[in-house]
């Protein structure tokens, strides 16, 4: 028999006005070229209203796509709400990627507007007569000295809000599974894939960042997302800090890891979140750093060497809070953290805890598919396979129905490609990609877990394991090493430091040393672009 | 358009797999006549699973009504999740109503089998023969000494459970709309009326239970519930436990201030919730008691003296939090606390605000009507009017259609029949029930209001007010008062004690001592028996 509860909605709108009603009194601060911004949510919320009408005022379709090309700023949060509100589809557009690849995405998912930061503008106008679909140009003034195009199709952000009427009513989505945003995958392999995000599950997963054991979003925190808007949701924080009434503080467009350490001390900043490689390049700022309000560093998009955590949470006694997911999966699936039978354990044994991805957070179910049997693997920690997802803010298909079937197992679940072992407690430890595992002699050598191994000698900055071919055992571990400024290292000592702590059979038979990691255009590492380069590597005593 | 997510229904049998899969070794503690009885999760969850096989041996239909009458026990929490998971309707029969009311409830919801805790089988028996659709009473032996009739339709529990094959598979509810429990509410007026709750409703106010600003309900909490599992989802602790993956202690049969202080110190409990009455009459225990692990008091079901509340914070350093809400709304709908506006506050000042019934949690919408002329009431803490509620754990209406209209306005919103002001940052303060106001020349006296103010005075354990005719004012209000242990109050005194703290006009007409305050069967104050009581009532200077 069917319930009798209210048919409300799980939808944004709701995240709005709640805002709106209860926290007009918070703040968000920008960091821009000519200083500071800050505005009340209360404030922002009426621009908000004035940008819901200005997209009726271009004309976008009832369900168009509303591309962004943005910096994290106070006014990019604008357009995560007015969009998806006014039931528009936010099209967030990674600011790194190539230009074939932005073209493909933007016709590939109809763009009929993009808001573009005019410090981004350089980047984006050479493209503008491929984008087939786009329309309008909306030009969001940050400040930058960049020539803005005498163009009918470019308009002025402020010039429109200023001239636009304010939507006075209540914004409603009747269909908690409307569309209300997407995002490309940064895939290295085959044309970028659309995730379409519907308000029930960017509502459902704004909820689980305030859920305790995980992100714990509050009205007292002040929250620095690092996490670029422009890519899977900056993890949820923006719609996340809107729901618990959490103070923001957006960086906009200087990332420099000086920048983000004076903005976390001057605006005591309690949660931030970013990749490993933000949080390696502030470590040496540490020691003439207050960072005594913080109380939350998440950090994902990689692997998190342990090392780096336990450098964190010595310097300033707060160690990486991990998370794990994907554009797929909107994005976090797993976070980690310490549970009750942690209690007592030594701080080694906490520090392997933690640089674990961790469990799924309420409403993700996960399994573990070896993937050449596709049989179930238990949760004992020794057992590896690929880890598959599935959950209301998990993706079903692709947009245009891309790449179906590969990703997509019979039964509706997400194959993530990446390999995990679980322990019987259910915390998560990848140990590679599906497609960045060593075959050697049969048996599989996970790469992560290697860098993490190597990452964990004091003078390694970086590290990545890619296979290499091999006569005899097909693949064999090559780790291409990054030293720390002013140190030297040698492959022996890489080698030594190993020896203890893997099975003699994982270490690397050759050890490479570069300046740095080639990135993906998320910051992950890039190994496709390193076996591009150790290409034609022979092992020298096979 | 539509989004691209997994369609993964929001359902109990995730938060039972979950359970099962990540809190196996958690615990389950039960107070029982014979001592306590400890269980795992891993446990439990089999225990789940041959339940859900006894239920199919009793041939309850598909969506049968499976009744409860039952103390807050482990095995209770095992009719929780077997009877909605196997898509029955859990329907919790609150043990302390009249018989007339408890056939009413059992017939009108069409009961097919009722488990009954041996020691309230005494209460249920007499009545076997009106209860006209129950064909099986399964008795749980909790080691009381009551007769258990010799009867072809009497079961028992442990027997059952033995003799069942384990359920194996994946539990599935295809609807998130399906009927998952339900609950009559405590009217004082008319028959008690069936609220419906949804797998959908029951798995989003769980979540609601772990978030931050909240209970924030962990894997590493210790929670006993006071508060009855056989009323109104016992504030939905039991399934947000089995969500967080807490330990859970559960009371049993001994609900007295004295068994229930044992528990929390002997299990380091972490949070722990109950209506006022359970907290005063624990208070003189607090000087013996270590209650260090405790971190919440959650406290509803009627206002929580500020006086209380201090007293508590003053003794062991833990102020209750105020949560507010009804059958209608699962239960809760509002949730106190501090938030950052309140940084730097006095002691006083965070005292009222804790005594506050809060703010809407994420998902609820609340507004503030006038009652006279439907008007929406501005929050600026001055304007008074009905809180109407709207939101996904919110009742639409009435099982079999009862009440219709009277509870529900034409726009789908539940008339909550309290009263309240809210202030600018969305706080809940209630001053009353819409049947309880009293009219006193035609301005309102709030009755919730008075015995806030009257329940400071440390000589005052209880006070009620209530509305007695005036032949200039129409109404004056009566304060019934219950004057502490060994302890001496005059009329004079009390309202020397109000006179700086309320208008003049507020000022009661009449102070009558009583022994104590009649309780309703949830042990709300139950206004309507003092009226009744002091029906004739003459004001003596009118």
């Amino acid at each position: 028999m069917l319930a009798l509860m209210q048919q409300r909605p799980l939808a944004l709108p709701h995240v709005f006005h709640r805002a709106e009603q209860y926290f007009g009194h918070k703040t968000l601060v920008t960091a821009e070229a000519a200083g500071e911004s800050t505005m009340s949510i209360a404030d922002w919320a009426q621009r908000v209203r004035r940008l819901a009408s200005v997209l009726d005022t271009l004309d976008v379709s009832a369900d168009g796509r509303v591309g962004t090309f943005c910096w994290n700023t106070a006014r990019h949060l604008e357009l995560y709400m007015a969009a998806p509100c006014t039931g528009r589809v936010l099209h967030t557009l990674n600011i790194r990627l190539f230009p074939e690849q932005l073209t493909y995405i933007v016709n590939h998912a109809a763009d009929e507007v993009v808001f573009v930061d005019r410090s981004l503008l350089p980047v984006l106008w050479p493209l503008v007569d491929k984008l087939e679909t786009v329309r309008h140009f909306v030009v969001i003034d940050d400040g930058a000295d960049a020539e803005v195009p005498d163009d009918p199709r470019v308009h002025d952000y402020e010039e429109l809000l200023a001239a636009a009427t304010p939507f006075t009513g209540t914004f409603t989505i009747e269909d908690e599974n409307t569309a209300a945003a997407m995002c490309y995958t940064s895939g290295t392999t085959g044309n970028p894939k659309g995730v379409v995000y519907s308000h029930r599950s960017a509502v459902l997963h704004s909820l689980i960042s305030l859920v305790a054991d995980g992100i714990a979003l509050s009205e007292r925190d002040v929250v620095l997302p690092v996490v670029p808007m422009f890519h899977a949701n900056a993890w949820g924080l923006p719609y996340g800090c809107l729901l618990a009434g959490s103070d923001m503080v957006f960086p906009g467009p200087n990332m420099t890891p000086q920048a983000i350490a004076a903005l976390l001390e001057k605006h005591r900043v309690t949660v931030t979140g970013g990749v490993p490689t933000i949080w390696m390049g502030m470590l040496p700022l540490l020691p003439d750093l207050d960072l005594s309000a913080l109380r939350l560093i998440l950090c994902g998009g990689s692997a998190v060497p342990k090392a780096l955590s336990e450098d964190y949470r010595k310097a300033i006694g707060v160690p990486m809070l991990h998370a794990w997911g994907m554009t797929e999966t909107s994005p976090i699936a797993t976070i980690s953290g310490l549970r009750s039978h942690h209690a007592g354990a030594s701080e080694a044994d906490l520090a392997d805890a933690r640089s674990r991805q961790g469990y799924a957070t309420p409403l993700v179910d996960l399994r573990l598919v070896d993937p050449s049997t596709g049989e179930i693997q238990p949760w004992d920690d020794v057992a590896s396979g690929e880890i598959q997802a599935a959950g209301p803010w998990i993706a079903a298909e692709y947009f245009r129905g891309e790449g179906e079937g590969a990703q997509f197992t019979e039964d509706g679940w997400l194959r993530t490609g990446d390999v995990a072992t679980v322990d019987r407690y259910g915390s998560v430890r990848l140990v590679d990609r599906t497609k960045d595992l060593i075959k050697s002699g049969g048996e599989w050598i996970g790469s992560v877990e290697l860098e993490n191994e190597i990452m964990a000698h004091p003078k390694v900055a970086e590290a990545a394991v890619i296979a290499i071919p091999h006569p005899k055992w097909v693949e064999r571990p090559m780790a291409c090493v990054v030293v720390k400024a002013g140190e030297t290292l040698t492959a022996e000592e890489v080698i030594a430091h190993l020896e203890p702590r893997v099975a003699k059979w994982w270490l690397p038979d050759a050890v490479e040393f570069i300046d740095e990691v080639p990135k993906t255009s998320v910051g992950k590492f890039s190994k496709k672009t390193l076996r591009e380069k150790f290409g034609g590597y022979q092992v020298q005593n096979p």
